[in-house]
Parts: C-alpha cells; sequence; structure tokens
C-alpha cells in the first residue's frame, strides 16, 4: 500500500527573518510497506510542535555552528525535525505496533519514517487531549520546568520576571512560579496577552511594545529588584533585566528569539554587575533534564488536573498551515504553544 | 604621642581611566593616644594591596551603582580602603594588644584607624613573608581559590584558559589548575610576562598584544575547545573565549579590568552560543568564600611550603608610590600581584 506523503522543507537556507517563500510543500510517495529485516518505523502524524529554535537548524552551517552541532544542519529538501504526537501505521520495531500511539521527534509532515535509533516512546494519553502532550507534557513543558526549577534555582517568594511569557514555555515557567509563591511578572507584545496573563495568574504584566525604556519598566514593575529572569528573548531585554537584578540573582537562558534573525541584534550585558551581584547566566536545553523528567511529569499532570496549571494553545490546521504558523512566530502572532493539527487520528 | 599620617585620597571621581593627577597625599596629623572609652584601634600599615577593582569605588556613584553597594561610594579627601598586613600601635579593643601583626581591610596609608566592626584579624605568619599575607593567602589567593574550585567547578584533565594570567588572581589560578592536572592556557601583556607563566608551569601561554583575531587564536591554543575561563578582563577575550568553549562549559567572572575604565568597552557575547553549548556565566567577589576559607587557607599553605605553588609579588616601596602603582595595573605594568611595601615593621 502507498500514500501521497506531503511534508515541509526549506528552499533555502534561511538567515534572517523567515518567510513562507523559504517553504514548500513536497509531495512524495510512501510505500506503507517495510523492506524485509528494516527496523523502521512509519507513523502517521496528528498534532507537530511549531518551535522558534527550529530556525537555527534552517540557517547556513557557519552562521550557527553550536545550533548545528546540537542536532545537525538541515539541507534544502530535506523533512524537517520536529516534536509531535502520531499514531504508528508500520513497525519494523517489536516494541511499537500498529495504531499504537507515540509522542516524540517526528517531521512537519503527514508521515514519518522513525529510523532505528530515533527518539519516540509510547505514549499513554492519561485522559489528557493529544495536544497537552505537545506542549505542557512535552518538550515545552520540560523546558519550563528544568529551567525554572532546576536552572534558576528559585526560592518561595522570590521575584521572577518572564519574556516571551506567553509564549509556548513562559506561560509555564510563570504557574511554576505561582504555585512556589513567587512574585511574578511577564512581558508579552500585545495587550491581549497581558490581560490573558494577569488571568493566568501572573502578578502582573506587561506589553513590551508600549513601553521605550526596558530598564525603566522593570525598575517600575521591580521596584525590589529581580531575583529570577527566564529569558525567552536576548538583547536589550536581557540588558535591562541584568540592570534591575538583585545580587545573586540567576538568568535561565532559554531561548533568544529577538536574535535568532538577526546576528546584530545583541545583549551587551555590563558584566560589572554580574560581577559586583554575583549574577548567573546559564544556557540550557531540555535535553539535559532526563533525571527530573518523571518528577516533571507526574507534578505537571496533577496540576493539569487539579487545574493548577492551565495551558495556552494555539492551533492551526493541516500540513499547509505550517509555514505560516512558523513564520508567525517570529512576529508574535502565537498565543501559547504553536502547534498543527495535521490529522483527527 | 601624635606621628604624621600621609595617606592617598582622590582629589576628585575617576570615571576613566586613572592617572596620577587624580591622588594626592594627604599628611595629617593622628594621636596615637585614644579617647578614654574608645574601642579603636590603631595599625601602622606595612603592606598594602593595589587592586584593580578599587577603581569602581572611585567612579561617581551612578556610573557604578552596583559596586558602590558593596563598599560603598568613596569621596574626594577620604581615606581608601585597601587589604593589607599591619601592626598595633594602639588598641581599645581587648582582643588586640600593642605590637599584634593583624591583616584585613586597612588604608592605603602610613596609618589606619580600625573603628569598631572594622574588617582585621590577628595574623600568625606561619614562616611565611608579610608579603604572602597580602597576595597567595589573602583575598587575592582566596579569590583564585574559591573562583576555579568553586565557580568554575573544574574535572581533572579539563581545558583552562586564564586572562591577565599573570595578575594577582591570574598566576594563582593556572597553579591550581595544574595542581589539578588541567591544560592550562594564559594570556598575558608582554613576552616578559609569558615566558614567567611557562615557568610556572602554565601548558601555554602568548601576548595578546601581538594577536588580531582573539577567536582564531583561541581556537590555535584550543583545539580541543575551553572547559572553564577564568576571565579576569571581560570585553572581546569574554566573547572569544564564549566562542571557543565546550559544552557545559564554564566562565568565572572575577573582574572585567577592560571595562572597568571605560563604560563603551563591553563584551557582546553570542547568547545562541550559551544556549546551545549550556554555557554558565557566574560573577562572584572572594567574600563570599568564607565556607571555604579554612580550606583554602590550609590547602595554599601546603603548597607554598612545598613549593607546587609559587607567588610572583611585585612591590613598591613607601606610600608616594601608590598612585603610580594603582595607575600602572591599568597599563599593564605589574607582574604579579601588585602592593606597596608602607614600612619594614
Amino acid at each position: 500500500m502507498e500514500v501521497t506523503n506531503r511534508y515541509v522543507v526549506i528552499t533555502e537556507h534561511v538567515d534572517g527573518p523567515p518567510e513562507e517563500r523559504h517553504f514548500k510543500i513536497k509531495s512524495e510517495t510512501l510505500s506503507l510497506e517495510l523492506e524485509s529485516g528494516s527496523k523502521d518505523i512509519i507513523v502517521k502524524n496528528l498534532y507537530v510542535s511549531i518551535d522558534p529554535y527550529q530556525i537555527n537548524r534552517m540557517k547556513s552551517y557557519t552562521s550557527s555552528q553550536s545550533a548545528m552541532n546540537v542536532a545537525g544542519p538541515l539541507n534544502s529538501g530535506e523533512a524537517i525535525a520536529a516534536n509531535g504526537v502520531a499514531k504508528v501505521v508500520v513497525s519494523g520495531n517489536p516494541e511499537f505496533q500498529k495504531d499504537d500511539l507515540v509522542s516524540g521527534s517526528v517531521t512537519w509532515g503527514e508521515y514519518s519514517v522513525i529510523k532505528p535509533g530515533g527518539s519516540i516512546r509510547k505514549l499513554d494519553l492519561l485522559g489528557f487531549p493529544l495536544s497537552y502532550h505537545v506542549g505542557p507534557l512535552a518538550s515545552s513543558g520540560l523546558t519550563a520546568y528544568g529551567g525554572f526549577f532546576k536552572v534558576c534555582k528559585p526560592k518561595r517568594g522570590e521575584k521572577v520576571f518572564v519574556s516571551a511569557a506567553s509564549g509556548s514555555v513562559g506561560h509555564l515557567v510563570g504557574q511554576y512560579a505561582k504555585l512556589l509563591d513567587c512574585y511574578v511578572v511577564g512581558c508579552a507584545g500585545t495587550d491581549e496577552k497581558v490581560a490573558l496573563l494577569k488571568k493566568l495568574g501572573f502578578d502582573d504584566a506587561f506589553n513590551y511594545k508600549q513601553e521605550t525604556d526596558m530598564k525603566a519598566t522593570l525598575k517600575r514593575y521591580f521596584p525590589e529588584g529581580i531575583d529570577v529572569y527566564f529569558d525567552n528573548v536576548g538583547a536589550e531585554m536581557l540588558e535591562a533585566a541584568l540592570s534591575n537584578m538583585n545580587v545573586f540573582g540567576r538568568v535561565a537562558v532559554c531561548g533568544v528569539i529577538s536574535e535568532y534573525t538577526d546576528r546584530n541584534r545583541r545583549a551587551v550585558p555590563d558584566m560589572i554587575d554580574v560581577v559586583y551581584k554575583r549574577i548567573t547566566i546559564q544556557g540550557f536545553i531540555y535535553l539535559d533534564f532526563t533525571d527530573i523528567y518523571a518528577d516533571f511529569f507526574s507534578t505537571t499532570c496533577d496540576h493539569l488536573r487539579s487545574g493548577k496549571i492551565k495551558p495556552l494553545e494555539d492551533i492551526s490546521d493541516g500540513v499547509e498551515s505550517i509555514p505560516a504558523a512558523f513564520v508567525g512566530l517570529f512576529h508574535g502572532r502565537n498565543t501559547g504553544k504553536k502547534m498543527v493539527k495535521i490529522a483527527e487520528d
């Protein structure tokens, strides 16, 4: 049996802001019969995740070497790896059976071929919607949980600032921080997002596009200084946060979306502040949090069930919507976790 | 009984590179008889330490607020706090007797009046020269030891880069790192200093003034990348080190001398590298290392006795030499720990 598999590819390397013209949908005939002895698994994708960091693999090799070293460079015409949930169509791996639900690394497409060594695992929905297994119970959630608890090392009642706070990770960080009785302020790019953050329990939130002097803005929201900054954006927001940081403050650098598409856009931190205030700035990736995965997963399931953590989801429909969904991330068009629903089941 | 006390003051705030004209020697009559009930201690200074960080207190308040918050601003005409060793002349504090040797926070002058709450303690020479108690056994040593072992968290055999490696702290960091079997490269500003570093046991060293592309230079000295960077200088050296850093690399920011006297001189780190390489950048001050002081002190005494650690000292004579000694730090005129010998005993 054969199907037509439509999947997203880049048409060229993307070194500036991504545009829809950088992508196209490729159609390919995919045989659903495995060659004898093959250990491949073919899955039908249901939901795929759309994440800003994916831009870093789309660049030309030399412009983002450290990113390439983590995930390998992406060439035009190749399927693009992404987290997602999927259903097994055919399996050469005895641990997976037809119709098993799985989650892990698939591709931006209708079908993915998972090679031996690929990173998928069986998925038990545990009563949650499929989309939760792409957002708060998957890499976004683990990024928020590990980044906050393990990298920020927060103490009860500390003052926490989250940038891109209505994004896939930020809105979860703020809610974890509230569960630790922290004072939490988030920033976002529209008044609607700001209102949403307050509804999620953030103590305060502001629209950074309406502010002209970020240092003064943060001073207003944090008259007693910032203890923890969860950075999703980099550049001048990072500078401003450092300048408002308390002694022994911690900065978890989760991502720097404002720097991803412009190599000239950089934070110029005041290192004298870093010394005298004994600030720690730490980059991290959720892949390093395997040691706390079990704790993350059970804690987050509990909070989702009790309603203490409310996920924000932003779901588009169909493989054709992926390029626009991805491009939109860099214009703040998403509210919460951006994903694309490829198929119902 | 009265003495004439000569001490150094600033004539104005110093917001750029310090020059000798910014300083003058003030003479004052000092009574060596304490008022009844006074708990003051008057000490005669023997050696005082000359450190780059002292510039940060000499600036106008607004230009170095975080530094001021640690040590308080310095006004023109005031005695300037500095670490040193001294001898008690008269004491209103029953814990200290005339002729006791002490070490701790004194001033750039011939005599210092230590008020109650001042930070001095009795000094047992333990067979070492007085100067060792200003250098490797005092704040420079603790800064090197704590900065390296506690902040850098080095593992045996890791690749360590030290800037300003022939400075008061750098030359000790390199030697501690060699004792942990690390591969250690230092940079300094003259060929003589480079030769000296190699004699101290650094695996390699280079004269940064003869290099034009610092990223390429570090790539040459660290073909396998840098695991630990002990930063004493900031700016482009920090950028270059980050760009050559291995995954999970650590940067201990001890000082940023190249940025102290020029607010426009800054590091512009590539935060994408910081994220993907999971780099930690941490500022610190030796004052935070009280928990490891005993360990530092006994370990360092042992190494000094066995000759495994060799201090580099750069000693000028007399209170009049302090301004030139201090100004010289910012032109790399010192080799090793800069101090001024005020009196023989």
